[in-house]
């Protein structure tokens, strides 16, 4: 029997909207995200994890508070917990996030960027 | 200042070893590890852990025991713990492994091809 696997770029096809992370796997409590990125966002941390930024297409930058990260196709970074961050994205943006279950986009900051968890595609 | 990111094609130039998963990163307890795989594996399982699988390049067959899962680049599969799986690649396979620290590749079982844990490259 086949069994389907997960197709990172097709899920990318099903959604449209930016800085709004979509679930498409669940591994124990942790999830990974697709999220579709352009302009800046801003600054915040997690204060509870760790969390992982991997870009699968476009160029992201992470700003940090003592430097910047400039993330391409094909690279990976990992926030600290309770560092504060700001992604920014010149062109649109296609990244995968890898952070427990429950965690909010915009971490400790509430604001209109505020996004829905856990919304799977 | 500029903060280095983890450049995954690149780390893939730093082994050779095929089934011999080494380590890029951290996220909390969990790690992200990149291997090079060719033939095929032995049946095993995790029994603590889910294990996720993303093919960076080349193709991967997760061999269940109620069926098959095929894997291209840019596809992913979670095994769920306690699934036994076998992985095969009919020809040389990049992947990425992102599972909690200390999980060892051959899981329950032990054999020639059980390697060391938590390299880092």
């Amino acid at each position: 029997m086949a069994i389907e696997s997960i197709n990172i770029t097709k899920k990318f096809e099903k959604f449209s909207d930016f800085w709004s992370p979509k679930v498409i796997a669940e591994m124990n409590d942790y999830q990974f995200k697709l999220a579709k990125i352009e302009g800046e966002f801003i600054w915040h941390s997690h204060l509870e994890t760790d969390e992982a930024f991997i870009v699968i297409e476009g160029e992201l930058i992470i700003e940090l508070r003592d430097g910047t990260v400039d993330l391409k196709k094909g690279e990976m970074y990992i926030v600290p917990k309770g560092v504060e961050h700001k992604p920014v994205a010149k062109n649109e943006c296609r990244i995968m996030l890898i952070e427990p279950k429950g965690v909010t986009n915009t971490g400790d900051q509430t604001n209109k960027l505020t996004s829905e968890n856990d919304v799977w595609i």
